[in-house]
């Protein structure tokens, strides 16, 4: 059964982004720290990481069947210059669709989270749906549409920023035992969500 | 050597304590969640938890010599009923010394956390410094004089409390790979911080 994972790059302090958008270089250090390539679908942008890393990101992104993003992330890249790096459909929340993206791999959903995880549910088949972004991560979380949290947690600590969630309607959110894998830069734990 | 850590159970996103001082059920559910039990200083005061968090509790009891708290975390505590858990002599930073706290193991210092570190270092000898609560671990990170961080990452999302650092006047702080025992209910990480 198809499940829905939120993920992220996170400080040790709880930060998606330092303060004014810094701090990407040490959390998305471990994706540039080895020596095993792990192409992206743009041709031109390939990651290296150490072979633990490697095979985790791969394991994840074999499994993910669509994306679900913010309207704020998908103009922050671009709408990553028209492919999502994993090579997915991608379903973007937004208050109105542009234009100019028909015949894409994107997807624009004017009607909330919860019709955006449906659809992206639909794209997905059998493998999961990941959503991206901390707003996106936060609604999701608060309507119960949360089914696994992946934090690849970096050894920094930024002090204010971006937090992952912020603050949460429905506090505490208690999670399972998380998987852990160690890896080189970075420290992957993947929660289930307790309901 | 003897090198100072600041320790914390911590919420995934980054808290020490949820909002109003509420969550503590769930930092502190692992010291309860098993059948080893692991005496503390206070005779009425067993704890009792897995078998690997108790060979990770008892050895970093085991390393520490002196302990540095504020006096905000002595007097939440009422100076633990004269005694800190695991034994050891307790500096307290505070702007005014307490009377009636002679001959015991607890030291107050008035002319900051510089000075309390210095002190707790002696009463140590080879040993760890262990400092507690988030203002003094920020004010050490801030001054350079800590070199350890150690957190027990618990499986609960507040969405707001009391940060581990807060913001600091030296972030970003970068930090090495950690050492990580995979506890029961709680991941155990312990970093170096970089200078």
């Amino acid at each position: 059964m198809t499940k829905v994972i939120a993920g992220a790059s996170m400080s040790l302090d709880g930060f998606i982004a330092g303060p004014d958008e810094t701090g990407f270089e040490h959390l998305f250090r471990w994706l540039g720290a080895g020596d095993v390539e792990v192409p992206t679908a743009n041709p031109g942008h390939t990651l290296r990481m150490s072979a633990v890393d490697a095979e985790y990101l791969r394991d994840q992104w074999d499994n993910t069947g669509a994306i679900v993003v913010g309207r704020r992330l998908f103009d922050l890249t671009g709408g990553w210059g028209g492919a999502h790096p994993i090579g997915r459909p991608v379903v973007v929340v937004t208050h109105e669709a542009p234009t100019g993206w028909e015949d894409t791999p994107f997807t624009f959903v004017t009607d909330g989270v919860t019709s955006a995880i449906e659809r992206a549910k639909a794209l997905a088949g059998d493998r999961w749906v990941g959503v991206n972004g901390g707003t996106m991560a936060r609604q999701c979380l608060e309507a119960g549409l949360l089914d696994t949290i992946g934090v690849d947690l970096v050894p920094v600590v930024f002090g204010k920023g971006v937090p992952l969630f912020g603050e949460l309607a429905n506090a505490p959110v208690l999670l399972g035992a998380p998987e852990v894998v160690v890896g080189s830069g970075v420290t992957h734990l993947r929660y289930d969500v307790l309901r």
